[in-house]
C-alpha cells in the first residue's frame, strides 16, 4: 500500500517554504525546535501508517451500528487504533502547557493530524471535532468549564462535538428551533433535535461535549437569538444527561464516523425532575453565533485538511499503479511486437497524476498557510494579529472549498488512472471518492461559502480583506517577476499571467457590487468563489516555485513541473469565469422555477 | 418517487425536433406508425417505473453472489422483473421482423431503454448487452448461427455479453493471450482468461452467448491477430462448454450487474475430450476486431445513454426535492421572520438544476440523434448511408465520453441540492452518482477517445469526418442566424457563438497535427475531445431551439433557459481548451515519471 501522505512533500512545505522552525523564536513556541515538531510529525506517520490505514476498508465495510444495549458498536480494530492515537497524547497538540498541551504550533500539529485524515478519513474525525470543540472552550469558557470539559478533551478522557444543524435547517442557522430555558441555579434546560451530528454518540471516550446551538428567551429573530450551550452526555457527577440518539445516518462515504440524530430533553434520560437536558451557558447569551464561528472556521480549514489529505492519498495510490501497471504503447510506437510500457509513460496518464498533483500539492499548501496564518494571528503584535486575522477571514471559504471541489475532482481521476480496477472495492480509491464527496456539504455547502466571500469576505471593512489578499499575492508576484532573484523565467512568466488573473479578480468585485443590489452581485457567486480559489492556489503554486528557486533534483523538477501544469491547464478557467460574473448574467437568477 | 426521465421531454425530442414519425415513410418501418411507437414507449415507461425503478436501491444494497451450488443468486425482484421485461417482448426491439423482431427505428426502440436505464442502470444491462451481441451477430453470422443463436436473443431466452478485456489487456486489445485452436470439425477450441465481463454469468436466461476475441494461428502480431468467437455457456444440444466462472467483481455502483472474470477452457466443464471451451468462428479468422467495431460502437452509444438516463434521474429528483424542500430566504431579503423559502428559489440552486438540465437534456438529444443516424444509415440510398454512417463515426467518441463525464456531474450537482440528505443511502442520487462513476471507465476509457476522435476519426479520409461533422453544424448556425425564419434573436447570438467556436475546432485539429507528429498532435487528446464534446452538445442545443421556435409555455420557456445556460456557463470554456491544443503543450508529453 502506497503512503497516504509524503513526508518530503511535508518537509518542503513546512521547512523549505513556510520556515516552521523560524516560529521557535516566538515566545509561545520558543521551548520546541526543529527536532520535537520531527518527532511529533514521525509519530503521526508512524502511527497512522500502522494503525489507521490499514482499517480504513474495515471502518467502511463495517458501518457503526447500535447494538441491543443500545450502545453504538464500531470495529475493536477502529476502537483500539484510536485509544492508541490517546495513549501517544496526540489530542494535546497545539493547546497551551498550562492546561496540559503541547503547545505546538497549529501549522505543525494539523500537519501531524493530514497523516491520520490521510491514512483513514473516517476514524480521524473524533478527535480533531474534539480539538475544535476545546479550542473554542478554552477561549469563551469559564475557567471552572476548562477546568470541567477542556482538560479531560485534551488529555483525550471526553471527545466534543459541534450541533448546529436540525432536521429543518442545514444552512440557514436563523431557523433553529432548539429551545434553552434557563434555570434557577444558572443552568439551562435544553430541548430539541440537531441533525447531521458527526461523533454525536459512540463509547471512544468517557464523556462526549457536546457544543449545541439553542435559543433562550429574550434574543431577537433569526441568528441574533442564539446562544451556545455545553450539553454533556454525562454531567460532571457521572450522571446520564438527557442527549438521546435517534438514529445513525447511513452514508455513501465517511462511514467510520458516527453521523447522527439527537434528540435534546425527549425524556428518554432526565437527569432532573425539570424537562430537558442540563446545559450550561458559554459566555453570554444570545452571543453563541460568535462563538461558535471560532470553531466553525476552525472546522472550515479541518474540512479543507480533510478533502485534500483524500485527494493525496489517492494521488499516491494512482501514481503507485501507473509505475507498476503495464498497458499498451506510447500514440508513436505502434509495433505491437514491443513490449507494453508502465501506463505512466502515455501522456493522458501523465496528465491525470499532473492534474491530480497540482490539485493536492496546492491544497495542502493552502491549508498549511492558513494553519501558519492562525500561529501568527495567535503570537504576533497587535498589526500583525489583525493583518494574519483579515487575511484567515478571506481566505476560510477558499480554504474549506476548493480542495472540497479538486481533491475531489482528483480522486475521480485516481479511480480513472487505475481503469476498472479503480472502481472495485479491491483497491483504495473508489473509497477516497465516496469519502470525499461529504466535503462539499458540510460545514457550510458549497454555494454558502460563495455567499461568504464575495457577500462578505471581500466587501467587508470597505474592501480591506480583498485589498490585503491582493497585496500579499502582489508582494509575492513581485518576487517572482523580478528574474535576477530567483534565475527562473517561468516564475516570472507565471507572475505576469497571475496578475492579469488578480486585476480581473478585482475588477470583477467591483463591477457584481456596481448596481449595490444583493441578488444580483451574488447570484454568480459560486462563479466567483471558484475563480478566486483557483487565482490563490495558483498564489500558492508561485510561491511553492520561489521556494524551490534554483535547486536541482526530481522533488524539485516535479515542483516546476506540477506549477506549471497549474498555470497552463487551470488558472487559464478563471477568465471564463470572471467574464461570466462581470456580465451580471442573470440567467440563473432569471429562471422561473416553473421552467424547471 | 420523482420520475426517472421525462415523457415530455423525450416526445419534444422524437416528434417536434427529430421528427421520427417521418421514419415510417421508409419501407423498413413503414408498418409502424407514431401510435406503435408510442405504445412501446408507454409500455416502457409503465414497466420501468412499476418493476425496475422500485428495486433499484435493492439491487444495490444486495450485490449478486455465488451461491453454494456455485450459480449466480440475484434477489428474486430483480429475476422477475427482468422476466416481465421478456414477456413483455422488449427484447425484440429493432430486429427485423423475419427474425422474431418488431423492426422498430433504432431511435425509437433507444427512447424505450433509455427509461429501464433510467429506472435501474444495473437491472438494464442484461438484456441491451444482448441487443448488441444479436445485432453483430445478425449482420456477421452465418444463416445457422442466426437460427441458433441470435433467435432466441430476440426472444428473450437466451442472453449475450462482449468478451474483450483481460486482467492485463484492457485498453490494449493488442495484447490479448485468449488462444483458439482449430479443430477438424471447424469449430475452434478457446482457452484464455476475460476480465469485466459485464453480466457474464448468472441464471436470468437459458443460455449465454459470449462474443470472444481470440487468436488463431496464423494471424499477424497485435490486433490484426485477432478473431471472433461464439462460445455459449451450453452448446446447442444443452451440453455445458466450458466456460467457468472464477469470480464476481466487487464495484463502487452498477452493483446489480454482474461483472465476471471468466475462464475459456481451464477444465471445469469440459464438453469434449479436447481441451478447451467450443467456439464458433464469426466471419472470417484475424477480422474479429473489425466486426466487433460494430458491437463496440452500438455499446459506446449505449454507455452514453446510460450515463445521460442516470444523470436525468438524478436531475427529477433534485428537482423535485428543490421544490418541496424549504429553507433560508433569498439574499436580499433577510428579515428572518420571514418565512423560508423552497430552496428552488435559491440563484445557486437555479443554477445547479439549470446545469444538470443542460447537460442531461443535451445528452439525450445527442444520443437520439446519433439513433437516428443509425436508422437513415440502414435505410437510406448510397449517399446517405456514406454520410450518416461518417457522421456517426465522429460522433461516437463524443456520444460515449461526454454524458459519462457530464451527466455524471449532473448527478454530483442533485447530491448537492440535496445537501446532506443527498449523501445518505435514505435518498436515490448517492447511488445514480456511484453508478455513472463506471461511465467514463468501461467501453473505452476517457482518454482513448480522446486518441479515437483526435488521432483516427477527424483526420481518417483526409478530413472528410471532421468536414462533414462541421458542414452539418454550419446548415444549423445557417438557420439559427437566419432571424427572419426564427424570430429568435438569442438564436442568432448563439449561432454566432458556435460558428466561433467550430472555427477555433478546426484551427486546432489542424494546428495539432502541423508537425505531423502523433505524440505532439495527441498530447492533449483528451482537451480536444471535451472541448469539441461542448462544440457538438451547444450544437444539438441550437437545434433544440430551433425546434422550439416561436412556441410558448413553461416547458419551452424550461428549453430556452437551459440553451441559454448552456452558451453563457459552459460552451465558452472551449476556449481555453483548444487554445492548449493549438499552443501544442508539451507539459504532460514532457513530464518525466522519475518527478510525479
Amino acid at each position: 500500500m502506497a503512503a497516504p501522505l509524503s513526508r518530503r512533500d511535508l518537509e518542503f512545505l513546512l521547512y523549505e517554504w513556510l520556515d516552521a522552525e523560524a516560529l521557535t523564536g516566538r515566545e509561545r513556541f520558543a521551548e520546541h525546535s526543529r527536532e520535537t515538531f520531527d518527532a511529533v510529525l514521525e509519530l503521526s506517520e508512524d502511527l497512522a501508517t500502522k494503525r489507521f490505514a490499514p482499517v480504513n476498508k474495515l471502518g467502511d465495510q463495517h458501518e457503526p451500528y447500535v447494538g441491543d444495549d443500545g450502545k453504538v458498536v464500531l470495529p475493536e480494530e477502529i476502537t483500539s487504533g484510536i485509544a492508541e492515537f490517546i495513549k501517544a497524547g496526540l489530542t494535546a497538540g497545539s493547546f497551551d502547557e498550562s492546561l496540559g498541551g503541547m503547545q505546538l504550533p497549529t501549522v505543525v500539529s494539523r500537519a501531524s493530524s493530514a497523516w491520520f485524515q490521510a491514512a483513514n478519513a473516517g476514524m480521524s474525525s473524533y478527535a480533531f471535532l474534539s480539538v475544535g470543540n476545546a479550542n473554542l472552550l478554552a477561549e469563551y469558557g469559564t475557567p471552572e468549564q476548562i477546568d470541567t470539559w477542556v482538560r479531560p478533551m485534551i488529555e483525550g478522557r471526553f471527545f466534543g462535538t459541534m450541533c448546529l444543524s436540525e432536521p429543518q435547517a442545514g444552512s440557514s442557522l436563523a431557523d433553529i428551533t432548539t429551545k434553552a430555558q434557563p434555570q434557577d441555579d444558572g443552568t439551562y434546560r435544553i430541548t430539541g433535535t440537531k441533525m447531521w451530528i458527526s461523533a454525536g454518540e459512540h463509547e471512544l471516550s468517557e464523556n462526549i461535549v457536546h457544543l449545541v446551538l439553542a435559543k433562550a428567551p429574550g434574543g431577537g429573530p433569526g441568528v441574533k437569538g442564539i446562544s451556545l450551550f455545553i450539553v454533556p452526555k454525562y454531567l460532571a457527577d457521572g450522571t446520564r444527561n438527557d442527549v438521546a440518539l435517534v438514529g445513525l445516518n447511513h452514508k455513501m462515504g465517511n462511514r467510520a464516523t458516527t453521523n447522527t440524530l439527537l434528540n435534546f430533553g425527549d425524556g428518554s434520560h432526565s437527569p432532573t425532575d425539570t424537562p430537558g437536558a442540563v446545559g450550561y451557558l458559554v459566555g453570554e447569551e444570545h452571543r453563541g453565533l460568535s462563538y461558535m464561528f471560532k470553531m466553525m472556521n476552525e472546522a472550515r480549514i479541518g474540512v479543507g485538511f480533510l478533502a485534500t489529505a483524500l485527494g493525496y492519498a489517492g494521488y499516491l495510490a494512482s501514481l503507485e499503479y501507473a509505475k507498476v501497471r503495464t498497458q499498451g504503447r506510447p500514440v508513436d510506437q505502434k509495433d505491437p511486437a514491443s513490449k507494453p510500457v508502465p501506463i505512466i509513460e502515455h501522456a493522458d496518464v501523465k496528465r491525470m497524476l499532473l492534474a491530480q498533483k497540482s490539485y493536492v500539492e496546492g491544497a495542502l499548501s493552502l491549508e498549511l498557510y492558513c494553519s501558519k496564518l492562525v500561529d501568527l494571528q495567535q503570537t504576533g503584535d497587535d498589526d500583525e494579529r489583525s493583518r494574519t486575522g483579515l487575511l484567515l477571514d478571506v481566505l476560510t471559504p477558499i480554504a474549506k472549498s476548493w480542495p472540497s471541489q479538486w481533491c475531489l475532482e482528483a480522486n475521480s481521476l485516481a479511480i480513472q488512472v487505475h481503469g476498472g480496477y479503480g472502481y472495485t472495492k479491491e483497491f483504495d480509491v473508489e473509497q477516497y471518492y465516496r469519502d470525499n464527496r461529504l466535503n462539499p456539504i458540510h460545514e457550510g455547502a458549497h454555494g454558502i461559502h460563495g455567499l461568504d466571500l464575495l457577500g462578505r469576505k471581500v466587501v467587508m471593512a470597505g474592501g480591506a480583506g480583498l485589498s490585503l489578499l491582493t497585496e500579499t499575492i502582489g508582494a509575492t508576484i513581485e518576487r517572482a517577476a523580478d528574474n535576477s532573484q530567483t534565475d527562473d523565467t517561468e516564475a516570472a512568466e507565471f507572475a505576469t499571467q497571475l496578475r492579469g488573473a488578480v486585476d480581473q479578480l478585482v475588477a470583477a468585485t467591483a463591477t457584481a457590487w456596481s448596481s449595490g443590489d444583493p441578488a444580483v452581485a451574488l447570484a454568480n457567486a459560486t462563479a466567483y468563489l471558484e475563480a478566486a480559489g483557483h487565482i490563490v492556489v495558483a498564489w500558492m503554486w508561485l510561491e511553492q516555485l520561489l521556494a524551490v528557486g534554483t535547486k536541482t533534483g526530481d522533488f524539485y523538477d516535479g515542483k516546476r513541473a506540477a506549477a506549471r501544469y497549474f498555470y497552463r491547464y487551470e488558472l487559464p478557467k478563471t477568465r471564463i469565469q470572471l467574464d461570466l460574473v462581470a456580465a451580471l448574467d442573470r440567467t440563473t437568477l432569471d429562471a422561473d422555477p416553473a421552467w424547471l
